[in-house]
């Protein structure tokens, strides 16, 4: 069997193969390394550490020393599983079946990591010493955890180690329906905070002699959840604000608490930073309090603001071996949740395009072979027009 | 010491020494059956029982066999003491300091209980074979607890064996701040509800691909806290709801939960039964939600009507021994919480007066001995006032 699997294929079955759920490297990692020191990368493991979080393993792989500096960012990590039994292939045995390969990770996203790995092996096997670029990979085992042992110091440890980069692909899935489907050239920006209301608490009986905070509250609530931020624009969507949770707690009918909290996320476009936002939802709920009720917000500081590619070349060379290998014209899409890439547009441009999302973090996450196949075509098409002057062919 | 103290006062410390934190009987029956045993009456001591609840002791204590009958009730059962370092006198020591008893329970309600025991015992002795009423006792261990093993079942108990009451003093604390401010001549009744409302979990990013339950379920309980369901009247306050938790319990900032729960307890007077506050609840609750809210309500089982005792001789009885003793003329009250009145409205005219409140439930509780002898007066002679047919003197 496994001599008639593509590259791109038998990596990213190896890859499935390895445990990863974060924070586990599961040897993952382990096996990229070796790959890629047999085509000459220079590679690096780096293991960061911090308050409150498991460490964690990183990999960091370059080639070449000239300019540009072209760098693939990913991560091996998985979500847990969750109940092996309702999986019809087993999560981490990278079954294949009817053409299509199961297992967690196979979509988000070492289906990515293996195709950008097939792709970066194929096109420098290619180009062999005529290739005068850099091309790097940065991959972490922290992004589907709290993201504090991963790409962001990885980014700073190889600053600090003189890497710059001119660009870079993220490979999640980012398409919703078929391959080709959707760029992602931008993030909205990411806001959360909790707002508490303090009341006294006293016997339902007694109302007067008790201060229920939890109108107050929803009072509050309620303002912020009508407000129009804005109507979008024609790069983003509208931003949204959602209440998460609403917390009191108060096991007895015949108690009035003292104090209730509520939970919100604010997605945002470009009309505004964590600093405007935040000064108008204080403003909205200081003038829904009114003089006499105690509230409180504390914003947190996960914060990040919304980003917009502006690397017209970056992005036409991918639309256009996109457009190549599946006959579509990709959306530029700015939609949906946040990636490691907000913490690398800090170093230089960046897009994402990988496989089709429908099945991440589900049970039977799958992705078809021949999307493999054809995503490590489009990723090599794109390094071939990238470095088209640094092929000294 | 102990011999100079009255009979009053000398019960109420007995009492206050045994640790009788519901469920545990602590002594407290076994002390009341002796004392009233000594004294000619009967006394039964059963022992309810029932799923999900503690086993709970009770005490039915009667003397004599002619009309009319009347009753004593109350418990002895206290709520705990909390931390103990926090009390400047144990708090089941039974401690006198300046002319204060000290413990838990002292008002709330073992100094009523000595106060009615002392009563009795002193009016039966004065009486002596010309007494041809009855006098009874209702004692339950189960009225701070769940309240399911205590007066509800002693009253049926006691029907089963052929009692009948013609009348019902509970010796409950009324008085808001001096002895002789308040009976309580009724209650208001109490409905309780959960209301819920379901929606579609999802990723905050995604807010098309979910259904937020919070601004619906917040929506309802506005619509529901708004309310103004009278104005009173003037026997009662007016009827009150009190939103006292509203929960969803997601923890992560970046997901729509799927539910939102919410619960409330109205406090209602004799313009509402509990099907007609029901029926109102659910009208407030349909117009709020429109026709695409998936929510519902439920009603707990353990409402109480109102009630307003209407026997005007006792009453008045009991008014005038009240201003006899300490030149107060008492409020006629149906305010605050909810007692085991309710249980006892429906066998026979009830009333509620005992000691001063305020420092019931709390850390230091406690009531001036002078309360407890003027309470047993108070008592005393309301008994010579009620029984005044029934004493061939």
């Amino acid at each position: 069997m496994s001599q008639s699997l593509s590259p791109a294929v038998s990596i990213a079955r190896d890859l499935i193969r390895c445990p990863s759920v974060t924070p586990e490297e599961g040897g993952a990692l382990a096996f990229l390394e070796t790959l890629l020191k047999a085509r000459g990368f220079t590679v690096d493991r780096p293991v960061f550490k911090d308050a409150d979080t498991p460490d964690v393993e990183n990999l960091f792989a370059t080639i070449g020393s000239g300019a540009p500096h072209f760098v693939f960012a990913g991560h091996t990590d998985v979500v847990p599983a969750g109940r092996e039994a309702d999986w019809s292939h087993g999560p981490f045995a990278g079954e294949i079946a009817d053409g299509i390969l199961f297992g967690r990770g196979a979509v988000d996203m070492k289906g990515g990591i293996a195709a950008f790995a097939a792709a970066a092996l194929s096109f420098l096997d290619k180009a062999g010493d005529a290739f005068t670029g850099t091309l790097s990979f940065l991959i972490t085992g922290d992004e589907e955890g709290p993201a504090v042992n991963g790409t962001d110091k990885l980014l700073a440890w190889a600053a600090e180690r003189g890497h710059r980069f001119d660009a870079c692909i993220v490979g999640e899935p980012t398409n919703p329906d078929a391959l080709g489907d959707a760029i992602k050239v931008g993030r909205r920006g990411s806001l959360s905070g909790v707002v508490s209301v303090e009341g006294v608490q006293g016997h339902a009986a007694y109302p007067h002699l008790a201060d229920n905070p939890i109108p107050g509250l929803m009072r509050l609530m309620t303002a912020l959840n009508d407000v129009v931020f804005d109507e979008g624009n024609e790069r983003f969507q509208p931003t949204n604000l959602e209440i998460v949770t609403f917390d009191v707690g108060n096991p007895a009918f015949n108690v009035i608490p003292a104090r209730a909290e509520a939970r919100f996320n604010v997605r945002f476009n470009d009309s505004w930073s964590q600093e405007t936002l935040r000064d108008r939802i204080t403003q909205v709920l200081t003038q829904a309090a009114g003089p006499d009720l105690k509230w409180n917000i504390s914003f947190r500081r996960d914060g990040s603001d919304s980003f917009l590619t502006r690397d017209e070349a970056l992005i036409a060379a991918l639309g256009k071996a996109i457009e190549a290998e599946t006959g579509r014209t990709p959306e530029l899409s700015t939609g949906g949740g946040t990636s490691d890439a907000r913490f690398i547009k800090n170093y230089c441009p960046v897009v994402e395009f990988g496989l089709v999302g429908q099945t991440m973090h589900k049970v039977d996450e799958c992705t078809p072979v021949a999307d493999l196949d054809r995503l490590a075509a489009i990723y090599e098409r794109f390094l071939e027009s990238y470095f088209a002057a640094s092929v000294q062919g």
